[in-house]
């Protein structure tokens, strides 16, 4: 299996993708088409025109997985999958509807075909959407998602801001929250990083700050670029282990 | 209707429920003993018995609905109702498991007993879970809650900080992602305001920052403490109108 998994689509000051160009280049190496997944926006030719011209400097061509008849038809013959950001419910609920959930996860387990998620992407990767930052604004039938990583991810992740009033939970309180509810880790990857699965080796890359693992009844520990995870890859995942 | 809905539990530098004290006095006067619900959080021993601390004040006795081996024969006993904050996700997979969806609306819409909720707990007073801001942790049979408003409230509601690195949505920006999907009004009570409903009339209360109403196809409206938001009681609610 080959996954490139990032946090964020967009760094302060960068373009679009930009942050991350060279691993990705390094990911799409052959591709000639890149079949991407614009469902987390609503629009989805608008959304697809900037993945194209990101694309078009690395010499990937790009289509939209929405611009069919029968999108299992293209995700079929696809040589590799982009599944962009937005909210994630709309997402998966799109995916669920058009039977892409598992069109996709088997093309990419089954046929090595590149996997490429950027934030609600990279939720999408994970056994279940459980750990997204997003708003529900939409129900899916279910929160189970491609599952490509047995464990889950949360992007965007932040640390806890010590000057903020705001009186709401701190990302790691709901990550804790989490945890109570589910014996799963947790892999909170900082804006700026990324992981990289080959077959059943996983590594962290990107910026410094790196990404904060959680596990139930454990203190977390944070990791830094080029750290080998490869161990996640055989975490058990236990879902509503309290109330099982 | 006798509702009162509190964005938020905990005021900077003040103890629990401590900001609301005077409006939650008012809305309880006459009532003896409250029912608790709290389920949005893992211990609810030791939130009933915090939750007891701040209305011994108030001279009205606490009791925890999971103190009970059937939770709907305390419902319909009960004087008041308030379903404390945590996870919105986790406390209405809880209320479903328990039939006690049905039964507290049921008690409050039929029989005027009065609704108290902070934070998730006013998130179960609209009609779906739509609009918290609470992660997924686990997953509801439905998104549909308690329904004792028709329009949507966002708890905790941030206003955009410039200042800020973090390249996730804003809050503005996750609502109208909502209104792309739903054409229901989504009213954002920044923390240390409240809503009161007392049969038709329904009043903004609180600190001066007040509440923001987003409304599908028309620029956000502000609204200050004693602001009279009873048209909001007659709003239509279309979910899923994009796709329906």
């Amino acid at each position: 299996m080959k996954l490139l998994l990032l946090s964020n689509s967009s760094a302060p000051g960068r373009g679009y993708l930009d942050h991350a160009r060279e691993v990705i280049a390094g990911h799409l190496a052959g591709v000639r088409e890149l079949l991407f997944v614009p469902y987390a926006l609503a629009d989805h030719d608008g959304y697809t025109a900037k993945v194209a011209a990101f694309m078009d400097g690395l010499g990937v061509r790009v289509r939209g997985v929405h611009t069919a008849g029968d999108p299992r038809a293209l995700v079929s013959g696809a040589q590799a999958v982009f599944i962009g950001g937005g909210n994630s419910f709309r997402l998966l609920k799109s995916l669920q509807e058009r039977g892409l959930v598992t069109a996709i996860a088997q093309r990419v387990r089954e046929d090595g075909v590149p996997y490429m998620g950027s934030s609600a992407g990279t939720n999408m990767a994970c056994p279940t959407l459980r750990t997204t930052n997003d708003m529900p604004i939409v129900q899916p039938a279910s929160f189970d998602a491609l599952g490509l990583v047995p464990f889950q991810i949360n992007p965007h992740y932040l640390d806890p801001d010590p000057a903020s009033a705001h009186m709401g939970e701190t990302r790691e309180e709901r990550l804790t929250q989490f945890l109570e509810e589910n014996d799963v880790p947790v892999l909170g990857l900082r804006e700026g990083t990324w992981l990289r699965r080959t077959g059943e080796a996983l590594e962290l890359g990107g910026v410094a700050s790196g990404a904060r693992l959680f596990t139930a009844g454990a203190e977390p520990v944070e990791y830094a670029p080029g750290a080998d995870l490869s161990r996640l890859l055989t975490a058990t995942a236990r879902f509503d282990h309290r109330t099982a």
